[in-house]
């Protein structure tokens, strides 16, 4: 089992528009219809889905009418009960990224499990060394307002700063990844996936 | 001639960490010495260099000793005179994007024109619609903080945006462009060329 993302990122890293809108559908290429670049490939070993509140609530009123998970048990991070309407498939998971891997192993799930997102929720499985594929899909646009996919601090150059800085990397203080695989997708698009350590 | 770039950008979207330190100084496979990755190929055909003030002022020191780009002319974007110690062939450029290009081609420059940086000389180029390639090599290290290659307006998703929003994408707002190449580099990074319509 393997816990894996593939997210639709603009170049400038952002994985929705301000409104909220995912960076999907900004996609030049894209007709409005048909699944995310890549999608069907990635879902082929996919035997659940963890998704982050947000996600789910935001998703619901679209997947009701064509829910596109098929039979996959979902699990929704969050405290809270679920929204009315939610299928008998959805349960909620209120202990974290750890607990809710054990319960999907724990409930016979050996394929692997999609985390759809959002941001919040990728970086609590990376922070809790969970996230074992991070799968993104840059397309070609800027959207320049909306959530970032990594949020950063945004510096500016400060002659100060670096003038007392060493000019030495200290590599050790920050996290990489290894690049397991990139190749275009249709043309346009860039689909990399890194393992992390 | 081509106006192009070759920046080392973190998967997080920096171009340099807080410090001001290159994110090519974070590549966790640099050994601190050696070019950066792909530098080699991408400076065969380059016979003129262009920057901005910033960036000229941090290389200097550096380049001083072993100067990086040969006998092609430098111009440095900036109504200020130069630092002490700069060689002859650097010379300022006070006209903006499009100034510089016409005096370059009107010196005889026809090979391709390697645009440095920083982040708002490149956005500078890009608004002028002057950028023919936007060159970048995506290295496996997340930086958290430092300068974005592309600043953005980072938002937070709020329930009652989306609520007012037409959950229609206006693509014809937001900029495109055309993935011209993409290949791994040395196995850790990804070296993608876009180039803006």
């Amino acid at each position: 089992m393997q816990i894996k993302t593939h997210m639709g990122v603009s170049l400038d890293g952002l994985v929705t528009s301000a409104d909220g809108l995912p960076a999907w559908d900004w996609d030049p290429g894209h007709d409005g219809k048909s699944a995310p670049l890549g999608y069907t490939d990635f879902m082929e070993n996919v035997g659940a889905v963890v998704m982050g509140r947000t996600t789910f609530e935001q998703g619901l009123p679209d997947w009701k009418d064509a829910w596109p998970w098929g039979e996959r048990p979902i699990r929704v991070l969050t405290h809270r009960p679920l929204p009315d309407g939610a299928p008998p498939r959805v349960k909620t998971s209120n202990g974290g990224p750890q607990a809710v891997v054990d319960e999907l192993k724990k409930s016979g799930i050996t394929k692997d499990v999609q985390l759809l997102g959002g941001p919040k929720a990728i970086q609590s499985f990376i922070d809790a060394d969970l996230l074992d594929r991070l799968g993104i899909v840059v397309l070609p646009v800027l959207l320049e307002s909306g959530i970032p996919l990594f949020p950063v601090n945004a510096t500016e150059f400060s002659r100060e700063v670096w003038d007392k800085s060493s000019h030495k990397p200290a590599k050790e203080t920050v996290r990489t990844m290894r690049l397991e695989s990139q190749k275009q997708l249709e043309g346009r698009a860039v689909h990399i996936v890194y393992a992390f350590n």
